[in-house]
């Protein structure tokens, strides 16, 4: 059985915990025991009050950093290999850019101070920005990523491990095209690079705003009820069927036959045959939205299945997201865990991908109203960091956070200058190299740094290695000492660290064991 | 002879001019005239008020950010051969961490309204951020480098190019070392990183914060008009020494004699010889903090020696800078052109780097205030994009926005499904792949698409292909089609990208005549 304990993601941002969670899995409580130190700003110990960072937001040290490069650089490798280009928007935007986009979420939406001139604000996701970039360029054919910081006033509730600046990771397919191509491509991506992070099992749920808008109507439920009910039909994610009717009865006034007849759709959940079931379903396959919604499932799964990956997809009639903006596919990407003490059982420890279809939101915008249709996924990119790091941090591997190849040392006084002029010539070969600031250090601190620091070798240069025109490469390792012709340093240097490149190629560095 | 018709700089951003410049030499202009356009926010043109970015802000699109890309890349690379490690601060701050920081430019901090809690404002510089990151985490010792945005609400005067969201490129080594060689190796870096530019001839200026106030300690003027001094100082850029001299004695209330006296020494630049000179200056050497000065110079000079870069560097005793919190060295470079009407006459147009030694800033961070030594220079990324930019549209070179390896194309119809299995093979396999969104696109359309995008193979696959088990692959530029087995595809691909790669390390991409 598959019990999902939380989902998550108000507007795109799919990894952060919008509610607190009754029954946090293990991974989840871990990291939220460090997410609560982190969310309120971190602080130095015996500092005045201007000695931090604001509320919810964070420094990031060369570790986090190294780790951060390497995780970008595996999503935006995919995103290219899927033939996108890069664009960028400002932070700011004007006020009015942004208002009316993100319904009750406004209220999380920094503002600037009015210092004259235009009222701004910072964007609060990569999606609106975009979709003014679209309009106002007059654009209706773009294939684009963005990797950008983004802002919400949200409370850092310490539970939830939310912060109020963090990066988001988008892709997007803006242009009119047949259905379902550039959907089921999304859908890749997110198998793609879920897969190549290897940060544990993982499914992808899929839904269609038509289907539910459908599946509402055929229950009697009111149009003006549909964004309420959406919200309680997520809590699917955490708690049994029967406290969600009873919330849909009880708080929301839905008469109990609708919530009984909504509630025969919204525990299914499948693939192909469910699909074909609820094509033949006399009550839905009358809907006309629904029954379209149902077809281009039809046709997503076709491409799917050709991409091989329905393994990892199911198709969840509870999936609804929060979005006003979505009108046709939607999708969220979860985490699984095997729980320790119910044996055979997944639990969903949150969402780490998730977007859709947006059709609409470009005409807004627009001054004639031109639609330009667009889908598009973002990968919870801050979520996935947090395991990473914590899976870092628990198997004590050392991150490197330079990529330096070789130290220059020397191992007698009076020998800053030989050091100065063997570290020039190997910079100005294209050999990453680093010396010790100071005009006579000894030996062993250098070797000490070396360690310290991962530097694979040191280039040893004392008054014999000069007088033979000679420099001493010293593997930092095994601590073998061979004497290279100066000349041939940088050369010697390439050669033994391209023949222990290790196989990731997402790793922007020689690992220290190299 | 030299002579600089602008320099600029406000507060280690040395890429915006912060004057009007009444002789702009043609290149500036041409630069000029395009920032003009942009400065104000970009915007639509048929639009309402709402579609544009903020005023000094604007899109980037892709053919900007694969440019910017290689620019980065080639700046990072250099970074990284130092072995410097990458960190990040928020883009906000606490409003009191900036205040009393950048003295009157304060002003130009863009502060977020008080919406309940903290005090916020936008980051001015990386600098100040990465003081407080210091003292707040208690580092002493590190050799960091950080792009990102920086925020000023400065006019965005439309002669002047300036933007308000631009980004900075910061490298900075703190620690207590032996004196000149972290601010050497400063030094290097910027020489290194304007050579592999090729953005022009360069000339790096260099001065002393301790000989700047030696000198006008020894000329009589009382510390209260350094700071105007400074800025007068600032003007021998583009005005001559007479019209500096009247702006000192008229406007500044300086006396004729002691204008004099500073003017024997400002209009002297050099080497190695005046430094030596200076030395035996019989009022300078009195003076102990130009002595002091004077001695760090020549052994600054000596190190600059072995790395054979002084041929570039000039010492420099009207470079002042803006800014407060330099304590040592500082540092400005400056591209020069050959002015056309004027033969053999160098002219700077502007700034391109610029930074020095700032060993106070940690410690007004330190509740005990304890000092932390930093030295640091920024790269004018702006500046050096919008030439490289401009030069670009010149030579009609044209960018490749995407890294697109191959093109899946079909010439039949009906054969949606092999064209989406098949591009699935391939991205699974690691190559870079796309498709048109379309059931049946017409196989003019898609070699057309390629040709648009720089695309250099096609894969084709039609059914004769898929009776054979074979692939047909083109060669976009040559048009030669040759069938090669489907299971030797993804290697064979490899293998004619490979064998095609540029010399330049900076490029990210292939290039579209590979």
């Amino acid at each position: 059985m598959l019990r999902t304990l939380s989902v998550a993601a108000a507007v795109r941002c799919p990894l952060r915990l919008s509610r607190p969670c009754p029954l946090p899995g293990p991974l989840l409580l871990g990291l939220l025991s460090r997410q609560v130190r982190e969310a309120a700003g971190s602080a130095g110990a015996e500092c005045g009050s201007v000695l931090k960072t604001p509320k919810g937001t964070r420094d990031h040290h060369p570790a986090q950093m190294a780790l951060r490069e390497r995780l970008f650089g595996t999503v935006v490798a995919c995103f290219k290999r899927h033939g996108a280009a890069a664009i960028d928007t400002p932070v700011l935007e004007l006020r009015e850019t942004l208002m009316e986009k993100y319904g009750d979420n406004s209220k999380l939406i920094y503002e600037l101070q009015d210092q004259g001139g235009e009222l701004l604000a910072l964007r609060y996701d990569l999606t609106v920005p975009f979709a003014r970039y679209l309009a106002m360029n007059k654009i209706t054919n773009i294939k684009r990523y963005h990797i950008a910081k983004v802002y919400r006033r949200d409370n850092p509730a310490m539970t939830r491990g939310r912060y109020r600046e963090f990066y988001q990771c988008d892709f997007d397919i803006a242009g009119q095209f047949d259905p379902m191509i550039p959907d089921a491509e999304c859908l890749k991506i997110v198998h793609e690079i879920l897969s190549e992070l290897q940060i544990g099992d993982f499914l992808i749920k899929v839904n269609d705003r038509r289907i539910l808008n459908g599946m509402f109507a055929i229950c009697g439920i009111p149009e003006s009820k549909l964004v309420t009910m959406c919200s309680t039909l997520d809590k699917l994610d955490k708690m049994p069927w029967e406290e969600v009717r009873n919330e849909m009865v009880g708080e929301k006034g839905l008469s109990p036959e609708a919530a009984d007849r909504i509630g025969e759709y919204v525990q299914l959940h499948g693939g192909m045959d469910l699909i074909e079931q609820l094509l033949q379903d006399p009550k839905l396959s009358q809907n006309k939205l629904a029954k379209e919604g149902l077809g281009d499932m039809k046709l997503l799964f076709e491409y799917l299945t050709l991409f091989g990956i329905t393994g990892k997809i199911s198709f969840d009639l509870s999936l609804a997201r929060g979005l006003d903006y979505y009108t046709g596919v939607i999708i969220e990407a979860v985490l699984l865990q095997q729980e320790n003490d119910h044996g055979e059982e997944s639990v969903s420890v949150g969402s780490v991908a998730g977007g859709g279809r947006y059709d609409g939101l470009v005409a807004t915008f627009d001054p004639k109203g031109r639609k330009v249709p667009c889908v598009g996924i973002s990968i919870g990119i801050e979520r996935i960091f947090s395991i990473l790091e914590q899976r870092m941090k628990a198997s004590g591997e050392k991150v490197r956070t330079t990529e330096t190849q070789v130290m220059v040392a020397t191992p007698q006084k009076h020998l800053l200058s030989a050091r100065l002029k063997l570290i020039s010539e190997l910079w100005d070969a294209g050999i990453k190299a680093e010396m010790m600031y100071r005009k006579d250090p000894k030996l062993l601190k250098q070797l000490q740094y070396c360690e310290d620091m991962g530097i694979p070798l040191v280039a040893i240069i004392g008054e014999q290695e000069l007088r033979d025109g000679v420099v001493k490469l010293r593997d930092a390792a095994t601590r073998e000492e061979v004497d290279i012709p100066r000349e041939e340093l940088a050369a010697e240097i390439r050669r033994r660290l391209e023949t222990c490149t290790t196989g990731n190629p997402a790793a922007p560095q020689p690992l220290p064991s190299c």
